[in-house]
């Protein structure tokens, strides 16, 4: 009877520890929608992002490029191509606020955030509003793609892409598009 | 004795259970440099743009289409701000190839990516080589963008950002900057 008792417990213990010890279920982003883990990872990304919008709109370049991994690539809306890592990019954001130095906003339209455990990324349109050495104020509609790692449990943006779209037939960039 | 021993193999089994049933250790990408599965999904997207490019060249805008997702959002090079869905997108690719009817070129360089289980980008500077109707040949370095999901095992293209930079004194598209 006691041995009984006994190998009924171990049959039970192996069943509870063999379901226990199945593999995790691949988190697919089409079936996650709304998991858990998938809302907390978008929080964290939008968490980012009004980071980013605040520190902007304080022209707070240190606070900006606290949000930021170390080796960033980015392709700005202006020349170079590319700006390759932290110090060329923080150098880019710095000429940025020397040459509008009165208030800047932001307002983000069509926000798209993608998120997996390790890698994210956000898309949207983006109406940049500047004041011109002029005193005249200007915005355009910009688009971005911001990329993400969580490095040590904290998401970095490790690739900024913004952009206009260009006329090809007239070589102008189209700086006068609204969504 | 023989309840020592079913004891015995009872603590040794439960040992091995608990081993076996710890969680896998989240992937960060900056431990996982170098792992099959890093090195595995990075070659897949690899052949993902392999296969764009093969199919670039052969001007095949359903193989094109093969690699990206229905939902796929766009900011090509061209005017408007974006491309919603595989149908608006289709029909950007179909008009690029009616505009330049000769051979197409594509180079890449500076290729970066970075991937997850489920997520991936791709980045790099292209240029794109194509033969205008007047017989002449001209191309431009673009800056790219691309970021796929792992739908059903496959990855596709849910996003892209196709650019050249704009300078903002002249409001010209930059179309002769070189890497």
């Amino acid at each position: 009877m006691k041995h009984t008792r006994l190998l009924t417990l171990l049959v039970i213990l192996l069943a509870t520890l063999t379901i226990q010890s199945q593999p995790e279920k691949l988190r697919h982003p089409e079936n996650t929608t709304g998991t858990d883990e998938t809302k907390k990872n978008e929080a964290e990304i939008q968490k980012w992002l009004d980071r980013w919008t605040k520190a902007f709109r304080a022209r707070d370049v240190d606070a900006i490029m606290a949000l930021y991994a170390p080796g960033v690539v980015a392709y700005d809306l202006v020349p170079p191509l590319q700006y390759v890592g932290k110090d060329a990019y923080r150098k880019n954001y710095r000429e940025f606020f020397d040459q509008y130095p009165g208030p800047v906003d932001i307002e983000v339209r069509d926000l798209h955030i993608v998120t997996s455990e390790t890698l994210a990324y956000s898309i949207g349109l983006e109406r940049v509003t500047v004041m011109q050495k002029s005193g005249e104020k200007s915005d355009i509609w910009l688009r971005f793609t911001s990329c993400y790692q969580k490095l040590n449990g904290k998401w970095l943006d490790t690739h900024d892409h913004i952009s206009v779209p260009a006329d090809l037939e007239t070589g102008k960039a189209a700086l006068d598009l609204k969504p």
